[in-house]
């Protein structure tokens, strides 16, 4: 029975096609999450059914602390490079790096079509730019509200609220009729900045219909009570426009946060400012989202970074990067007195306007300190209304619960907690405790009509990208990084004549990152004496003992010596030459 | 004149000192912090008068994340080594790592008593007894509210209340009379756990005197409105036992909060359940404690580790280290099913009762999913009561300055927004502006009758600890460890003959936390290729050509080369001998 009964809408149809395919094929739904489960970030979700694959959104992960030297952690996309044929199509939900930033990685190997939102294609045309993908890729512009078919899945777009403009969920009708809804990142906003709001609607009208799983964003299920508005925080930029009328102006903020951007530039023109846009990536999104119409900034408010200096400071506004602290962002450089064009003045009022990301704490601090000591104002997280969260807090959870009433439920994004947590919240709201699944990346979830249970596993895992490399660094070359970050390394170096075993040349000690050598010189005689005597007694020993032997020896009681006289493990090679 | 007027008070004598003093001194009293200011950790602090210097704490830093391999960081102490005589004592204020931490270090040049309350001497006793000083330092156990004479100094010891028992503020009277507070780290408790209170009369007493310079602890400025009382984390337990009786109960904690770790005893003795201690800094603290007389457990109380399993779930609490999610620490060793002794089994109600030090919010969260993952209750900060901090806000700080109202102030503890936000606080308060002063490490304030003004800077800094080297890492070392931390290291092995220049061995290419080997064989071969065309090329240039210019040759080819190839920068290291 279709909840509106005018025949009008969408979901009638979706209604029929699903009873015509329950009818005909018994076939099942098969749901992975390759990334997105238990660590932030490289969301990644496949749907398959029968021959044919299809993919939600394609993040990357930022490396955690012990990925020594590594640029961008990618998902393992094996199952889908061995499925290369069977991949329709890629979804995405929105133009947040943890949800687009792999793409160009999984394009190298699989060529499939993408659809998305207008301002979602807008940042992925960005980087297929830059890694050359372009003219190889099709990129398909749906609308929210929008339904396509990609293969035999019939796809729907439906508007949410979230930190980027131009969100949506995916509704996904499998060819057997199941109903699945993967809410991607969502905040419930009921004053949006855009004006676009969320389709609750729609929501409820699925779910009236029957909706089989739902997958939902779990980031914030640790939170009580409700996300405020974005508008919550133009209302503290108005303040602070109000106080520091005679001072420039600064907000750093995600560069992807258009809505923020939005409402800086709103101020900024009430109080007859100019507006500078400074650091790359904000650069490339406020010309991307002003191109599409996401941004509005009225003629002649726009300034260059270089001209700043041809205004008074009453009359500038600043919105810039680095709200992470990131060493090498705008605001950082500003604050460290290294940025080419702009410079922190006393009375400077800055915002830094975003929470910091777990791990960033200290960078964050050390710019605000920075920012401190050139008698800037700062208003940071903690302090100040500075921020919002992008994401749904529990009583939001709740009501998407009572929505869509789900008969199955799988939370996606967050780590292993807030799985486990919004698992207990689904409960509570009614799902049965049996059909609530929190899966480990790579597992596979199989809905058909008889019954629903994680059956097996595809190949999945974290790849590193370091450089141009992908996947060529793995725990090895990690272990031997931070062996090295820790205590540096000990050559020593020996030739001697292969024949006669008589010592040509050294043994010579190199150390790199150990202890400054010319304060240590005692130490590298006793090093060199350790090896010379190792060596002598593999001189004396008979033929048939090899040189690895002699390698072994040097390297271990190298290793005693150092550790016995200066509690250090630095990496120890013995270069052994024979000529 | 004297407050309390019934003679009976040190005070009149402190005060009568004082006038003799003045009238026949005109000396300068210097106040220098060598440490505390604009980063956390590694407090301490000089008070100079004539030819004599009284030090107050000498702590520790833990190092950021770019201090590679560093154990420690402690301050630099060349100002007093060079001025080793005239050191007359130390005066700790509390036996946390950051106060005392580098008393060994410092006491290993310089020879002078030390005092401190009964705790905090115990304490100390553990690490003198690490680095065998025990027989050569003379320490003095004194009890708040008692003063005792060092040089020329007289220094007062007054209660207060903080997150470690025995906690107190120095009121330091100079030769001339002048005045000191130095706080040390507070916050004002009314019902401490102890029963010992903080002694705000004393302070009010000689605030009415005239306190001619206060230096605060400012690290929670930042926070509005006033700590709560250590006894809400005993009501928080309260709630534990009394929901979680079937459960084992685990509390995670600093080892040094023997406050909190009584409380807990007290919660595990009402509900008739054996305490075992586990993790080694809490197993000394609480030892030590006990021995004082600081912790009371009744007798069949304690159990060790082993004798867990001997028990039902219901009769066993555990207080264990690893708060801060250190990947070494009980705790992690627990969650992650490496501990030999105690596993993590469902239904673990684990209480983490710390709030993280910023840099530690990733490992502590790592530790808390391991937890949720074994099936454990898991409370932590953000969530549940289960901490208070140690530090006074910004109402606490005010009523400091209401009672002592000093002539002037110099905030310490704390960045420099911090040290920037206690300045602004106490002109709020009714110091004068130019009475305040943040300062800058080594930087030195002279209080005079004549005036208060910074006048010179001394050495200072921070020292690296590194295994047994103290200093002998620096910039270069710690550079070197950062580039072999990123993209690891090429070894070009060449061998030749010094007459002919022949080739006789090589080139040999060695890598370490650069590329899997394996998979990268033609990049190998490509490199060996480059090394041999350059020393080629030297091979038929002239005989003047130096060694050192094919070396830096192969070391700029190989390096264009490997960016070209990978967008990586390994440190290259050409081993070049000549035999």
């Amino acid at each position: 029975m279709c909840w509106c009964e005018d025949g009008s809408c969408l979901c009638l149809r979706a209604f029929d096609e699903r009873r015509i395919f329950l009818a005909t094929k018994k076939n099942k739904l098969k749901v992975i999450a390759l990334g997105g489960l238990n660590e932030i970030g490289k969301n990644i979700t496949l749907f398959e059914y029968g021959n044919e694959i299809l993919v939600v959104d394609s993040g990357i992960a930022f490396p955690a602390d012990d990925m020594l030297g590594i640029d961008l952690v990618i998902p393992d996309f094996t199952y889908l490079i061995n499925n290369k044929d069977r991949v329709k199509g890629v979804v995405l939900t929105h133009g947040h790096e943890d949800h687009i930033g792999s793409l160009p990685y999984l394009l190298r190997d699989i060529n499939c079509p993408i659809y998305a939102t207008r301002l979602t294609i807008g940042l992925v045309e960005i980087k297929f730019k830059e890694h050359k993908l372009l003219d190889k890729v099709k990129t398909n512009c749906v609308k929210p509200g929008e339904t396509v078919r990609i293969g035999n899945f019939s796809v729907e777009f439906i508007a949410v609220t979230h930190s980027i403009a131009d969100s949506v969920a995916v509704a996904i009708t499998a060819p057997n009729g199941m109903q699945v809804i993967h809410t991607g990142d969502f905040k419930i906003d009921h004053t949006p900045v855009s004006g676009q709001h969320m389709d609750l609607q729609r929501f409820a009208q699925l779910g009236k219909q029957g909706v089989d799983l739902l997958l939902m964003d779990s980031t914030n299920v640790e939170a009580p009570g409700y996300t405020m508005s974005e508008r919550y925080v133009g209302v503290f930029f108005e303040r602070i426009f109000e106080k520091y009328q005679e001072n420039r102006i600064m907000v750093a903020t995600f560069s992807s946060n258009i809505h923020r951007i939005q409402q800086v530039v709103n101020c900024a023109v009430k109080h007859h400012r100019k507006v500078a846009v400074v650091g790359r990536s904000m650069v490339n999104t406020v010309k991307i989202a002003q191109e599409l119409g996401y941004l509005i900034i009225p003629p002649r408010v726009l300034i260059e970074p270089h001209q700043i200096n041809n205004y008074e400071d009453r009359h500038i506004t600043i919105v810039t990067t680095g709200s992470q602290g990131e060493p090498m962002s705008a605001l950082s450089r500003m604050a460290g007195g290294e940025h080419r064009q702009v410079g922190i003045r006393p009375g400077d009022a800055v915002v830094i306007s975003a929470s910091s990301i777990p791990g960033n704490e200290r960078s964050v601090s050390k710019v605000i300190d920075e920012l401190f000591k050139k008698g800037a104002h700062v208003m940071y997280d903690g302090q100040e209304d500075v921020h919002v969260s992008g994401h749904a807090k529990r009583e939001e959870l709740k009501i998407m619960h009572a929505l869509i009433k789900p008969k199955h439920f799988m939370p996606v994004h967050g780590e292993y907690r807030h799985l486990k947590m919004a698992k207990e919240l689904a409960i509570e709201m009614g799902v049965q405790k049996e059909n609530c699944f929190v899966m480990q990346i790579g597992e596979v979830l199989e809905l058909s009509e008889q019954g629903t249970k994680v059956t097996t596993t595809v190949p999945s895992g974290q790849v590193f990208v370091d450089g141009s490399g992908v996947g060529d660094v793995g725990s090895i070359v990690i272990r031997d990084r931070r062996i090295l970050s820790q205590d540096g390394l000990i050559m020593v170096v020996i030739t001697y004549c292969g024949e006669t075993r008589q010592l040509l040349a050294g043994p010579d000690i190199i150390s790199r990152g150990f202890v400054y050598v010319r304060e240590s010189e005692s130490l590298i005689c006793d090093l060199k004496d350790i090896a010379k005597q190792a060596f002598e007694k593999w001189q004396d020993s008979n033929k048939a003992n090899e040189w690895a032997n002699m390698k072994n020896d040097i390297k271990d009681e190298l290793r005693q010596y150092v550790w016995q006289k200066t509690k250090r493990s630095p990496m120890i090679l013995p270069v052994i030459v024979s000529v």
